[in-house]
């Protein structure tokens, strides 16, 4: 599962700075990053008058730019989602999702405290907090990184999220909803899919498996 | 599976005109309608200077912004998407994938055509011409609409797209490669599966079944 870290702190604290930085050292270490900024307050993206944007005001549901470089999509959805509903949906072959915002989530986080902007910190280790970027210290019982100390932050980050083992993930969803199982069931369906798909050319050696099917019953 | 109609046409023909008269009228009979716009010249939809504009340029993969009442989405990407793979990987719950573009792909084509701007149609029933929509009459073996018949269109587009039994549809893959099943080996994958999950609580009356295993071997 790919590991999610909120950067958190409060309005101008430099969030988006500190993702500007932290970005490029991650990438330079060669890792993929996927990012994800929170808007409450709704958004606009697409540029007046392109194509595109004429779909969407037309009325599409999602709107999608696809080019040999890079796709874009733009869609309504009905509530605001979770950083791991985004992770399940809209994530994939990255080594880790960074947030700006989400302090209300349940994800591992990361505070911003600029000693000139704060009185005091947004969030403890009861929230979840991992560590601390500030012009300060702090003793919380949590790393503290200084504003400029992109290396020392990568490594905490590299140590924690991205260099475990991957662990072993099954989900089931029917309908779109997810079925919980018990570990003998996971077990049992586990198996006995990679057991069927073992004979199957193409699957001896299968790392991850995604099986979809779509129909009525009988 | 969602049915997907490109829109076709030489530059200047109108289709994200026709688009924009298209959507509506189908949004009015209550359908969810997602378009895609192929620009193979690569497009910029962030605002600069916007925080997702700013992790962009910072090196992030994917940007994503969420709202509640929108999701924004910008990745990179290798390669042209073909619109069966846009579908598969970006579509959900709507009824129809209307495509701007997307001349030499598979997929049913109607073409616009307007007799001030063109000599002679892009298409034939070879390429997957359904439609022509235009100012003048053709006799190709197609229904040809006029530019303003979005009820006629609309109508043709229901009948043959819309209205049809959703089909059964089983899709495998390994290591992100889809994995090309006989019908036995489906049939056999399916039955099993839907027989291990009907003991199951909560998969009793399944519709759609999503399995994703991952994990090494052994």
């Amino acid at each position: 599962m790919i590991p999610i870290i909120s950067i958190v702190g409060k309005s101008d604290s430099g969030k988006t700075t500190l993702i500007e930085k932290l970005v490029p050292e991650l990438t330079r270490r060669g890792y993929r990053v996927a990012t994800v900024k929170h808007d409450v307050h709704g958004f606009e993206v697409d540029r007046e008058g392109k194509d595109s944007w004429r779909h969407k005001q037309a009325g599409a549901h999602t709107v999608i730019i696809s080019s040999p470089q890079k796709i874009a999509l733009i869609r309504d959805v009905e509530k605001d989602s979770t950083l791991d509903e985004i992770r399940r949906r809209w994530v994939q072959d990255v080594d880790l999702l960074l947030s700006e915002g989400y302090k209300k989530d349940v994800q591992p986080k990361i505070e911003v405290f600029r000693k000139e902007k704060h009185k005091k910190l947004l969030c403890t280790k009861k929230n979840n907090l991992i560590a601390i970027v500030s012009d300060r210290k702090f003793n919380v019982g949590v790393p503290c990184f200084h504003l400029e100390d992109m290396k020392g932050l990568s490594n905490f980050i590299e140590k924690e999220f991205l260099k475990s083992k991957k662990e072993k993930e099954v989900t089931l969803r029917v309908d779109g909803k997810p079925i919980p199982m018990t570990p003998f069931v996971r077990e049992f369906l586990t198996k006995t899919i990679k057991g069927m798909l073992s004979a199957l050319r193409g699957c001896e050696k299968s790392k991850r498996i995604e099986i979809y099917i779509e129909g009525e019953e009988g």
